[in-house]
Parts: structure tokens; sequence; C-alpha cells
């Protein structure tokens, strides 16, 4: 595309001077630039096409950064990042160094917040409401949140405080029926009615002069109503769940329409008080088979534009977990599938047919999940909750209280185990190991292959009992010649150096030990550690520790006990954005750099 | 009192053959029971003393353990253990070996699943409802909840997840207008104007008539009405935001009425859906004391029945760090303090006069709390929730992803670290350190007095960046004659063994360490731990830790590393229900047993 206005203009502040025409051609420039840009770099699709022309009515109506625009998620802030000077590097999105797929405060004054989880938005917000109110500026913080994350139950918390906050508060609700999949559950419904609600304001207005009509002594109809005529009053001027919680309510509004969108969030900014305005948008907008299929436009690596077609994609991790899984549920009822609103990224898509029944997709619940997982345990069903690493991190507590104290059996399947590459630090698992190792009565088994996993699939179902973890990389398996083990795996090179490691980086730890002689124990239940691994350890003279994870709280500590003078590769903060390959390199996790750091002696 | 019913009846099998009469005495015998018990035992007063007849009436219509029966935190659930064989025992209550304050699967079939942290009953209790319809098992669920968990976000996602799911759950909102301190938030509002709807059923009636007595073409009123017939259809009959979830709801109920109460329950029941009832009752009923106090009579120690007497209670960690921060605060405007419902519990009740437009009190909602505090953070306030440990697992992911990613400075204040006694499993404080310790940028101090505590408060607020959590124990500090300090303290004795420690058992450990004649490293910021720790620990023949924690994740098993033979005497799995004198005596963290243990020579 032949970019007329967003090279040129100085934005956002030039985003007030556009005549309607131009921001509809503004609007144009940034959906080519996003399709253009996700298709060579990957990333979040038909969520940011959907909110091209809201993004633009919010730079034009709020003045950021005094006031504040916090995207839960951030997976429909490109635009946002378009409008706010980062046109020119918009080339390196999700690459090393370049722009992250979501916002990050070191990389825009205009991205308040670190963004990536979701249902934290109305929160965060508020935060920044209150402290405005108590500094007396009377700036907004405006939280963009879509339904999908609604169904989270921070969200809810959000709500419930921010309603009666009396702050200068306006949350936009992106209603466009879809977290990942298709949005599921009580709230979906109940919006999915307000959405069709088009005549809402008019209805409002048209209740208030019939109450007003109605005498209140009266005869035959009007004397039945007027007996609850206030209570009617009550419930006609407070309709909406949104009203309940005490906001007022404007929508829903065409997401799509740059003039009423400007319309309702100028009346929703002048009303310095909490307010909530229902977007209708679709997602995917203006991109053909996005719209048509808008989960699968969700999250991709790269397309043709033309035609919308994706490289085939290949075998992984969590296609070969749910096959395996649906196939063990095909022939035991006890096996009842749980996700939170990640059907396909968890690999539970395979619970097809009359496996359906058997399958809750929870919404973006992650705490939920577990309890209720819990609650299903204790009737004897065998439930597996499949989630990604990081995004588990939400049910630290519902680990602890509703599994592992009653000491249920439970299977959590964690996918994107370790480095997830171009999502960034927000999304990487390399925490899963530090937490659920504090959790009394854990097992947790790190599989390095496709073979593996199946091994510790059908241990976690049927052997294990409590809490059993089972967690494994994003993407495809690696060659290895090792030979795949429930527990561990020791060479027998006769060597003073033993390389320990496990999951995926076992198998370049494999390779390099390989290359140099020296012994690889690689470890398949990671936790608890046996004695025997202990023991194993403590015969070497020179003992390397290769975790792709993080380092405090790891497994390499826990052995670090017994070989004092490990030395133990692990990760120390948090990993921005970059290739899998590149991590490996810059962590010391790949084969070549295990072998620099070996040769090196240290 | 004379008991004449509780100890004869074969409970629950005969509460079905009481008449209204017996089931009156029987209710008044229940409160007795409670009042003596926990006068004498400690426990929770306020919420057991208003459950009293809706427990009866719930055993009457539901058969446990076939009907499952989920208390929400349990702190409500000693009416319940009365009526299902606990009678004889409950003398026990909160004591070692005896009757848990909460339910416990260990204790009884009848208690569905364990309880202690709230807002999960909804999750827990659809899974076994959802496991039940899998089965063709057509018992139901039953969730109790009161209005206070109901501001959890947990709570919400299980109402979103059950409201449509077709299951025979049955959720029973115990609506008394408290959490523990007075409720607060949208939803709090909202359900205060519910409760007051005594004419809900008969408006829904009325208005049913009305709608069906308006033609649909008309003149005047009925015409404009008319207009809107469908909207006003639709809203009047999904006028709660229950109805919204896909709940059938009944109520308000008066909770005191046992022939209304069983009536409501039962056609609950007869319902085979999702319904939710809405009970109203009144906390500490029977009691005047905890009627006219709810608040103060929730959790008690002991108390004079007469009276109503507390023994004073004496200086507390929570009071001197919550005095304390309150004194900054009249001088820094930028301190903002931040409870999940416990203002008093933590200390944050001295934020008084002009310091309350700075104190937020967000509802039973930790992951809230903190995404609130990152949004305070990022305006240059600085936050200071303060939250009791266990209650603080809620609030992991919100800590890595607001605070931690991004580097924002906040102080978490963590009350009831360590041991806590009578509340055993789901309340002690031994995972703090494990999970904070995973957390990059975190600082962990843990002070073992008052004056220590004093100190690194005011490191945390003023001279440490990102995370700083300040730890700090139930109850009074104990007396200690080694200098206060915010980093260590290192003995000077000379001797080839040393003792490391931290927080409360620190106390114990330098009693011992004088008495042994050996050295005590006390540890006051115990993450990170600085080289000079490592290089301390390193020079002595024999190391011991002694650590108030959970072992996997400890600061032992990162000491371990430096001390390979050290001797770790820390907590594995969970901690029951006992004082903390047997808490410390059986995990060896009081002085005589740590002095037993260096001279036993292990």
């Amino acid at each position: 595309m032949n970019y007329k206005l967003l090279p040129r203009l100085d934005l956002p502040n030039d985003l007030k001077k556009l005549s309607l025409k131009q921001e509809e051609l503004l609007c144009e420039e940034i959906r080519a630039k996003i399709i253009e840009t996700v298709s060579k770099n990957g990333g979040h699709l038909s969520s940011n096409l959907g909110a091209v022309e809201l993004t633009v009515a919010i730079h034009r109506v709020f003045d950021s950064p005094k006031d504040k625009i916090v995207f839960d998620v951030g997976h429909q802030s490109y635009a946002h990042k378009l409008l706010t000077g980062r046109y020119k590097n918009f080339g390196t999105l999700r690459q090393k160094g370049g722009i992250s797929g979501f916002t990050r405060p070191s990389e825009s004054e205009h991205d308040a917040c670190v963004s990536g989880h979701s249902s934290n938005s109305i929160s965060v917000a508020l935060g920044m409401a209150e402290a405005m109110k108590l500094s007396g500026d009377d700036h907004h913080a405006v939280a963009v949140i879509g339904d999908g994350a609604l169904t989270g139950g921070l969200a809810f918390e959000g709500l419930n405080n921010a309603g009666r906050s009396g702050t200068n508060i306006v949350i936009i609700l992106n209603y466009n029926e879809m977290s990942i999949s298709k949005n599921i559950g009580g709230i979906a419904t109940y919006l999915s009615e307000l959405r069709t609600q088009d005549s809402y304001k008019r209805f409002k207005t048209g209740a208030k002069k019939v109450l007003g009509a109605i005498p209140v002594v009266g005869s035959g109809i009007s004397k039945i109503i007027s007996r609850s005529k206030d209570d009617l009053k009550e419930k006609l001027l407070h309709s909406t769940m949104f009203e309940d919680f005490g906001f007022e309510f404007i929508g829903p509004v065409d997401g799509h329409n740059l003039v009423k969108l400007e319309a309702a969030l100028k009346s929703a900014k002048e009303m310095n008080c909490p307010v909530l305005v229902q977007v209708n948008t679709v997602k995917g907008k203006g991109y053909k088979p996005a719209e048509d299929q808008p989960g699968e436009y969700h999250g991709v690596s790269c397309f043709d534009i033309e035609t919308g077609d994706k490289p085939a994609a290949g075998a992984c991790f969590a296609d070969v977990f749910g096959t395996e899984l649906a196939s063990y549920a095909e022939k035991d009822k006890r096996i009842v599938g749980i996700t939170a609103a990640m059907k396909y990224g968890a690999g539970l898509n395979h619970f097809k047919g009359n496996l359906k029944e058997r399958l809750f997709d929870v919404g973006i619940a992650e705490e939920h999940a577990v309890s209720f997982a819990a609650g299903l345990a204790s009737m004897g069903k065998i439930p597996v909750f499949s989630v990604y690493s990081s995004f588990l991190q939400r049910s630290y507590d519902e680990l602890l209280h509703d599994i592992s104290i009653p000491r249920l059996h439970a299977v959590i399947a964690i996918c994107n185990a370790g480095i997830v590459g171009g999502d960034g630090e927000t999304h990487q698992g390399i925490f899963d190991v530090p937490f659920l190792t504090t959790i009394p009565g854990a097992t947790v088994y790190s599989p390095s292959s496709f073979e593996e996993l199946k091994i510790c699939l059908k241990k976690a179902l049927y052997d294990d009992d409590g809490l059993v973890c089972l967690r494994f990389p994003k993407g495809d398996e690696e060659p290895c010649d090792i030979s795949a083990t429930d527990s561990y795996y020791l060479s027998d090179r006769n060597s003073d150096t033993l390389i320990v490691s496990y999951g995926r980086a076992a198998v370049q730890a494999a390779e390099a030990a390989k290359e140099l002689n020296c012994d690889i124990l690689k470890l398949t239940r990671i936790f608890p550690l046996q004695q025997e691994i202990y023991d194993i350890i403590k015969k070497y003279k020179k003992v390397y520790i290769i975790e792709e994870g993080s380092r405090s709280g790891s497994i390499g500590e826990k052995l670090a006990a017994q070989a004092p003078n490990a030395v133990h590769v692990a990760v120390d903060g948090f990993v921005p954005t970059m290739t899998l390959r590149e991590a490996f390199d810059l962590y010391g996790f790949s084969k070549d750099k295990i072998i620099e750091l070996i040769r090196s002696g240290r």
C-alpha cells in the first residue's frame, strides 16, 4: 500500500485535525499496515483489526499520555502503537529488540502499563483513576476490555470496585462475541442479549415517560402498575448489570462507525464519573479470511495476504497430548477435559463427538478451572486441565487449597512451558517449575519428546496420585537419540563431567554431551527428586545443570545442595521477545553454547 | 445448658422427623453449644450463629452426603458439624487432633471439601454437580456462600459457569451485609437493594399480569408501553443479576424462619436446574454482643459468655505495622493503604480521619488489590497492600505480571506469616517465602521484633525499589536480646557451629545459640541473599538452618548450596491445627528442640 497519512502525520496530535474522510483513510492505512506486518512477523490479527476505528476515536477524544489508556491483554493495541509514534519501527513487531506485541511502558509513554495477561485492565485503570482523584488531577483512565476478558474474575473484582468509586474511569467493553474461541457462560449470553438491544436508550427514555404518566392512585392497569411503581422505576433505570455495579451505561455503539464512536466517548468523558461504554465490533474487520474465521486468525505465525493461506502447522506437543488424552477418554469415562478459553492452543480440540460432553471451556477463568477440577476429582472423575504455563500462575492458591490439601487427583497439562518466543516477558513459561514445586505432594513431569509425553500422560492419569503436572514446550519435538523414560536417563560414558537437564533443553544437552564425550543425566520426572538422583550427581567431579526456566526456586537450586560447585545455567529475570533460537543462544541452552561453556572449563 | 436433643438424636437422619417446636429447640441448643465452645476455644462466632436455622433447613431438605453441601470459607459450618456426628467431640474444636474450625473431608463424609479460603464454593460445587450429571446421578450440589465471599472474582467465575450449566446446583446466598468488615463495592450495594425487595416475587407476578393486560396495539399509555413490551418483559422477568447469569432466583427468604427456609429450599431442589436462593440472615443471631458488633465477634480467641468481655488484646505485629505506616502516611501523601476486607486484622484500621481517603478496602479481592496497587504505583503513589500470607497466594500472577515485570514500587505487608495456630492447614503462612522468592526483583524482609519491623518498613517505603514484601507473624513479639537490623546479625562466639534463622523462629534460635555457645546468623532481609551471607556460612564446620516455613523453595534450600552438609529444619507438607507452641516443638523451631537437635550431633 502507498501510505499517505500514517508516515506524514504527527500522531497522536494531528488526529484531532483530521476530517472524517481523512480518518477513514487513516483507518484503511492502519489496517493495511497491520495485515502487512502480521502476515510477515506473525502476531494477533483478528483482535487488532476489530479495534481500529475504536482506537482512532479513543485517541481523538482522550489525551494520551495524560489520560491513561489501558488495553486489556494488549492484543488489540497495534493501532494504538501506529498512532503513537511506532509506525516507522512497526516492521520489527515481535522481533528481538523490536516493537512488542503487547503494551510495554518501556517502549512508549503512551503504553500505560504492561499487558499480556487477561482481565486486569479495570483494576489497573482504577488504580490510576484513584491516584488522579487523590492528586486533584481530572484526567481520565480508560480501560479497553473485550467480552472474553470479562469472564475473568479479576475483571469482576475491578468492576465491583470501580462502579461506585466516583473516579473518572471509563470502561470500554469491546464486544465481539469472542475470547479466543467463541465466548461461553452466563455473562456471554447476557451480553449477547444486550448487543441486540439497539433500542436500549430509546427504551429507557420511553419507560421514564410511561412511569411519569401513571397516576399514583388509580384504577385498572394503572393501579396494578402503581403498586410496584418504585420497584419498576428502580428496575428500568438500573437495567443493565453494569448499572447495578454503579456505572453509567452508554451503548451499544457501532464500533466501526467513527462518528457514533466519537460521540459516545465524548459523552462518557464529559460525565466525569464511572462510565461503561459498550462497543460492538467485528473481529477481523476488513480482512475477509479473518472476518470469516476470527478464531483461526486470532494469533497467527505468518500467512499469504492474497489467499489467507497459512503454512501447514507441523506436529506439536499440545496436539500429541490432546490426541492421546482423547484416546484415553474414549475408553475411560472418568476423564474430563478443562480449558480456559484455549481449546485449540491447549490441544483439547481433540475432544470431539461424544467426548464433547466431557470438555468444559470455562472462559478465561484459570482460578475457577482448578477449583472446578477439585469438585470433579472429589466425585471420582479424573479432571485434566490443559493451560499455558504463564496463565496457570493465576491458579496458585487454588492448586494449594483445593487440590493439594485434600490430596485430590487432578492432572494439569502445562502448554508453552519454557521459552515461547515472540510473545515476550508476559508469556514465558519459566515460572511453573519454581511455583509448582512449592506445592506439597505435587508431581511434575517435563518430557523431551512426543513418546515421552505419552509415557508421562499415562503415568499421570493412572499411576500417580494427588496433583500431577505434565509440562511441555510450544511447538514440535526435536530429534533426540536417548531413550524415552518416565523417570530419568543416564548415559554411561564414564566421564567425570555430568550435564543435568530436562525438557526441551535436554535434547541440546544430550547432543553436547555426546560431542564432549561426557555424561548426561536427563530428568523426566523432575519433582519430587528421588535420592537416586542426588546419589548420581555426587559421584561426578564437575556438574553442569542446564535448565530452561527461572533460577530462583528451580530444580537446579535443589540439586546444588548435593553438588555445591555445580554450574547452573538458568534464567534470571524476565525474557523479552526473541526467537526460541536466539533465547537458547543468549541464555546458554543451545548445544553450541553448552559445549562452549564446558570447554571453557568454568 | 441442659442439652436434650443434640446428644440424643441420630443426626442428621432424625432431623426430618422433628416437629417445628423440636427444630426450634434444636436450634437453641446448637447456638448454646457454639457459644459455649467458642467462648473457651476461640473460633468464628458471628458467622456461625447466623447460619443455624439455614443449616438445619439444608439438612432437612437435602440428603448429605449424597447431596453435597459446600460451605464457602467454612466459618459458618459449626452447626453443620453438630448436625453430622461431631457433637460429642465438639469440645475439641480448633485444638490439636480435634474438630477443625473449617470443613475437612478427612473429618467426616459430610464435609464435602476443604474450606478456609473464600469464594471457591460455587466452582467446587459445580465440579460436583457436573460430575453427577455425567454419571446420571440426580442428587444436588449446594454451595452456601456469604455476600462477602461474593466480592471475590473466583465466585463470579463460578456464577458465570454455573448459571447455564443445566446441572442440579443450588447456590444459597447467605446475605448478612458483612464480609469480615462491612461489605463494600458495587455488588454489596446491589444486594442491599435486593434485600429490601420483599415484594420481589409479588412484583414479578404483578408485572406479568400487567404485561398480559396491555394490548399490543392500543392508544395512550398502553401504546407507549407496547412499543417496548418485549424489552420490558425481558427486563422484568430477568430482573436480578443472578437471572442474567441464568439462574432461577428465589428470595429473599428470612434466614431465621425455619418454615419459610424449608419451603424455599424445597422449591429450589424441585426445580432441578441452577437455582440461586437469597437468604437474609443476621450475623451473631441469638447472642446480643455479637448481634450488636458482629465484626468484633467474627473471629475471637475466648470471651466471657455473660458479659461478652474478651481478654485485652496485647500489642501485635499488625498493630505496630499499621500505627507506623499511618504515621508515615500523615507526612507523605503518596502512601496509600489497601486491604482485602481485613482492615482490622491487617492493621489498617489505623488509617483514620483524613487518612481514610487513602485507605481502600477492595473486598475479598486479593487479585484486584495487587493490580490496583500497580495502577497507583505507576502514577507515583506508594501503595501498601496489607494481607494475610495465605490469602496472598491468590495474587501470585498479579505480583509477577503487574508489579514485577514493569518494576513498579509497591509494598506488600504480609500478616500471619509462619505458623498461625488454631485455623490449621488452610491458613498457615508457610508458602509466602517459597513463592515470593520466585518473583524477579522481589525483596523480602522477615523482622523478628517490633523495632526491626519499623526499620524494615522505612526501608521498604523509601530505600528499596520494585516489589518489597514485609512479612511478620501473628501476635506479639518475643523478647530478644540481639540488636535489630535491616539486613543481618551475626554473633561472635568463635564457635565452629552456626545456627541460621529469621523471623520469629530466630528468637528461639538465638536463645538456643546462647545456651550452646555457638554462633547465630539472624537474617532480616531474607531475599535476595547477598554474597556476604554465603561467605559467612562457608566458614562454619556445622550449619543448622531453622526455618519456620515450607521447605521446598525455601531460603534454606538456597543456602544449602553453600553448606551442603547443613541440617535444615523446615516444614514438609501442611500444618494441621495446633497451638503455636505445639507446632514449634513438633517441627523443631523451639529453643529446646533446637538445643536437643544440636546436642544430638546430627
